[in-house]
């Protein structure tokens, strides 16, 4: 049966008219035959679920012993203690804050008994992990609440890193408007104030089938991605959904739960796409936290950069270049401070800036391994005029480009050609080459959105050649740099060591050496750091580095990885000291990433007051009244001529104090006035009106 | 009868073991028949021809009026009176040195009877007219011996801006090499000494193909090109060839001639290609002209920037990338020199540096007119990611870029719409918008050389958007801003206004006034200038710029042209100072022109010997020993802290006296020596050496 026809079908009398605009007061309406039945046949299998571990429990009666954190053992039993009891006995806060449990490393329901003897961590709202589980059960009520509202067919509604969201099937017509969302977030939150429990249930092959058999996205999932003979099920309320679980214990912990976008989604899983609806929300223990959310997201909202950008005349988008930035006069005098300031860095730290080609051919590319990995994000090219008319007679022998040729997407392989251009001695190492040219990568357009994802951007991208025995001291000199630019800009960040991951490429002994050079590096360089595991790069590992803005935001910025792979690639070599070629070792670095991203992080960061250095309102010059308009003039002139971003508000529409009060709004760093002598002729200098 | 059975026909017996590289010091062989055949041939015509025209001149004996350079007035004799005989009258200095004659316009030969009235001016090697005329002589030189020497089959050679080519064939197998030039040089000498005169034929199409039985390419061009009941030939010694003329009077005043390159080409006049052998050459009235130019080539190689950016390590080229520039880190610190020299030049003179995108969808440049007149010079790019799997089921609804897009060749149309953007005012105006953005253009690839023409460069672009009222002024401030940097840059230069062409766009009135006021401006500007009637723009007047440099050599780097066209096309608008819309005037300038150009013209014109602001070489430091070397490390890393481009040269195979030579070789600016103290503990400062 097809998905439309299906739809129809449960399209049930209770949900004829239920088009929300018009039900926004309505409550919500009695239950469609499917959705009891469903229940019902959850709760069979459930009372049967509950028998059979009791059973279970009382014949086993097997004594097991449960590390907690800290080191602590406690005694259980086995099928029956829970890890919420064992929170309980630990304090009635974590009993109450946590939201779930990890067993052995594995995420765990707080309410499911215990098995076997384990190590037992809880989970808070505090961590990622945690969060990731509020989110999760947070959908399991959004899709609640849409099913028994709506008569939606649910697909599926993960946590996202903030908040989540759920995707499901209104029939082809029916789409989710946002006058809607009131009231599918009055029920939501009827539900979770009904603090309805999680019921973990394992369910045969043959028991899911029958729960789901008027859905066709799950019934596709279980033949899709059921492959053992049991799967877990959760019912909470009305509910019961295909899950791997955990979830919160009821949805009474879920204290402030709001609906925040809808849009449009599709089904892609095999088979022809369609078109479904997705909600989002966010939600938190408690209604204070949501509160505080809302405030803290208008504040980000009045500092977005895109905001900013518009206000401030920074830049532009525009649809002809879509995920390219214009940038105005005041945001490239911004972009170029930047860039100064990096290069001046690059001249006191001993690098070497060079400017390498946009377009090269695929061959590059191939020998790079982008072509392989990475080419379905680049922009490639049409071969210019093949049907172009013959040359006349008297050309030289000539032809057009022929190769394919890509826009680069990353700077390294043309530092490599570089390197490579001509033999290479042990004294020019460490070479450390940096280069500001635009790189181009496809993105798609779903994913673009102000300087934060572009299809062009420029990097302060730095590759050093350098032998093994100098990784350690140019490690060092990396976080340096790192360092000194963040302490600049008004960043604190974060350090972390990503080691070599399963699958990795090239000897292991030379990453045991490079994982440790760069481990030293990292206490030599004294600032906390985590250890990351199996997170590097297949070609090396790396120090991924997080800096926190104004607003305590994450963003990921600046680099620092290894790479054995592309000196092999390109064949790279120097001549040794003791004669012999070496091969030597690549690290790519960045600090500010994208300088169009860093432009926008430090747009938010400052909320749009820049600091004078990187102002594009360093002064406004603001004569009194018309008859001083001309001094101003020249006096902007004199202080746009020393190279300083000067405006005039000569405004003869406004008074002196709504110009000043103007000029304290757009932020500009001094406001200069210019008024005259008594006598009426002379001019005086200018003074600082603020 | 195909060519290559034809050339085997041809290849009598005094030719068969004629490789030059064998016979460099022989004799021309005896000529073949076929050579004989023609010449007595073309000898028959020739009688023929002086018969018809004496009785021809006996039977109208009319008297004409020959007007002469300057005005004067003389009479002549039609069909007998020659330039020649007018040039010995007016003096013999003119009569020796004249290659041609000019008759109502049109190129006369000197031996050539007047026919009627004519207004009549001569032709020196002074002129670029004239050393046409010399030079396509010589190559008629450069065929006989071909001809005479190797058997050749003659194709064409025509003059080119420095010297001549021939274009021959020599069978499938046979090339011309480097070592046989001179024995070919040889011979051409021998033929100019013989000073063989021109003799002009007209021949009908029977006789035409008659004389060229033997040359399938001349019976080629017959057929496509002689639309005609005759055409002319001339003969000179043995050789006869088609040819439209005119001619210098004999060889013999091919006073010096010189053979430079050997290299293949293509025929391609319909039909299929065929490899034709290349011999180019350049030649002068007396061998002191070829001397001097042999020298003022020999320092011109020396300067050659490619050289020098060789040399210096300033850049190079890769086949990876073609006529994009791969900059050096000493090549980029001129390049960033040039760069921030402009940029500060923008700061004084009100300019706005902006930054745009780089890929444009083709709509932007069908907007502008670019795709209809400029495609093929263009990048355009494939849409990427077409063939992708489709996306998981968790993705965003997205959509990579589907628009056909285009790499920009030029900076405007970004800036036309950045102008658009958003409603301007008459107070915003002159907007001058500069953006050093990478251009491409899909140049062919017999056309690329060194930095002169390049697929990949960036410009010191900007566009004004002005009032029509502003025009003269922005005009004025252009041409200062030229000087000043010129100044600076130690060129002079050259100015020329180019008017209206046939088929210009836009109202005759307002091409009246801009005309009127680009020569008011250049008028006030003081400097002399040219006026190139009908060579402007269609869609506007310009001013071009040449400069000269150290060796006089003439570069168009700088522009100024004026666009009626593309605020038409944009729609541009501003509101004007009594409220109504009004549309701006749009004016292109450049001072560099193309950065990397003008970084290959200072290479040259400096000889590498870089003026220190510019300078990859400002200080190299050396140390006296090798105790020293650590704190001449020090004394280069403080140079290079405060910005200047220094160097270390502390090789210990070398001596200090070899070490100064060298540095002195490599032209740096300065040099600065360490030394101990006699105590041999303590430091000196460093004290210069030269």
């Amino acid at each position: 049966m097809g998905l439309c026809q299906r739809w129809r079908l449960l399209r049930l009398p209770g949900f004829q008219a239920c088009g929300l605009h018009t039900v926004r007061e309505a409550a919500v309406p009695t239950p469609p035959n499917w959705l009891v039945e469903r229940r019902g046949l959850f709760e069979e299998l459930w009372t049967a679920q509950v028998k059979r571990l009791e059973s279970m429990a009382q014949k086993e009666q097997r004594a097991i012993r449960i590390s907690l954190p800290g080191g602590q053992k406690v005694d259980a039993v086995a099928w029956k203690t829970t890890p919420y009891q064992l929170a309980q006995q630990i304090s009635s806060k974590l009993a109450d804050t946590a939201v779930a449990a990890q067993v052995n490393g594995e995420p765990y329901d707080l309410e499911r008994p215990l098995e076997t003897d384990s190590d037992l961590r809880f989970l808070t709202f505090d961590s990622p992990e945690g969060k990731a589980v509020f989110w999760h059960s947070s959908t399991h009520v959004l899709g609640a609440a849409a099913e028994q509202l709506l008569g939606a067919v649910l697909c599926q509604g993960p946590s996202t890193e903030c908040g989540f969201y759920h995707d499901f099937f209104l029939g082809k017509e029916r789409t989710v408007r946002g006058s809607e969302l009131p009231a599918l977030e009055r029920v939501c939150r009827e539900l979770a104030a009904a603090a309805q429990p999680f019921r973990r249930l394992e369910a045969s092959q043959d028991q899911l089938r029958q729960l789901f058999k008027d859905n066709p996205f799950k019934l596709r999932l279980i033949e899709e991605k059921v492959t053992g003979p049991t799967a877990t099920v959760y019912g909470c309320g009305l509910l019961v959904d295909l899950c791997r679980g955990p979830h919160l214990r009821h949805t009474g912990q879920i204290g402030g739960l709001k609906l925040l976008t809808n849009s449009s989604s599709s089904w892609r899983f095999s088979g022809a796409p369609e078109t479904l609806q997705r909600v989002s929300g966010i939600s938190f223990p408690t209604a204070e936290e949501l509160r505080a959310w809302e405030e803290w997201r208008e504040e980000a909202e009045l500092r977005d950069h895109r905001r900013i950008g518009k206000e401030q005349e920074l830049f532009f988008f525009h649809e002809l270049s879509p995920g390219s930035c214009f940038f105005l006069p005041r945001g490239t005098r911004v972009y170029n401070a930047l860039v100064a300031f990096i290069r001046a860095e690059y001249t006191r730290r001993g690098f070497s800036e060079v400017k390498t080609p946009t377009l090269f051919s695929t061959k590059l590319w191939e020998q790079s391994g982008h072509w392989e990995h990475y080419r379905e994000d680049m922009f490639a090219l049409q071969t210019p005029g093949s049907d172009r008319p013959t040359c006349s007679q008297n050309d030289h022998h000539t032809s057009r480009p022929t190769d394919t040729l890509a826009l680069k997407p990353m700077n390294c392989p043309a530092h490599c050609l570089m390197f490579a251009h001509r033999p290479r001695s042990w004294r020019e190492l460490p070479l450390r080459l940096a280069d500001f040219g635009a790189l181009h990568r496809a993105e798609a357009s779903g994913s673009l959105g102000g300087l934060t994802r572009l299809r062009r951007f420029q990097q302060d991208d730095a590759h050093i050649f350098c032998a093994p025995a100098q990784l350690e001291a140019e490690i060092r000199s990396c976080l340096d740099f790192l360092r000194s630019v963040y302490a600049v800009l008004g960043f604190s960040f974060h350090l972390a060591l990503s080691t070599r991951p399963s699958g990795f490429l090239g000897e292991p002994c030379l990453w045991d050496q490079a994982e440790q050079v760069l481990q030293q590096a990292l206490e030599e360089f004294g600032e906390p750091w985590d250890l990351n595991p199996g997170d590097g790069a297949f070609y090396g590992p790396k120090i991924d580095v997080h800096l926190h803005d104004a607003l305590g935001r994450p963003h990921q910025c600046g680099t620092i990885q290894l790479d054995f792979q592309l000196p092999l690639r390109f064949d790279l070599q120097y001549r040794g000291q003791a004669g012999a070629l070496e091969r030597p070792v690549l690290i790519h670095r960045a600090v500010l990433g994208s300088v169009e991203r860093m432009l926008g992080v430090l747009a938010e960061s400052c909320g749009g007051k820049w600091p004078l250095w990187l102002s594009p309102f360093q002064v406004v010059v603001i004569p009194v009244g018309a008859e001083q308009e001309e001094y101003a003039r020249e006096a902007q002139q004199s202080l746009r001529a020393v190279g300083l971003a000067a405006d005039l508000d000569a405004d003869p529409g406004l008074t002196l104090g709504r110009r000043v009060r103007r000029a304290q709004l757009a932020h500009y760093n001094f406001l200069f006035g210019s008024k005259l002598c008594p006598e009426g002729r002379e001019q005086k200098p200018l003074s600082r009106i603020t």
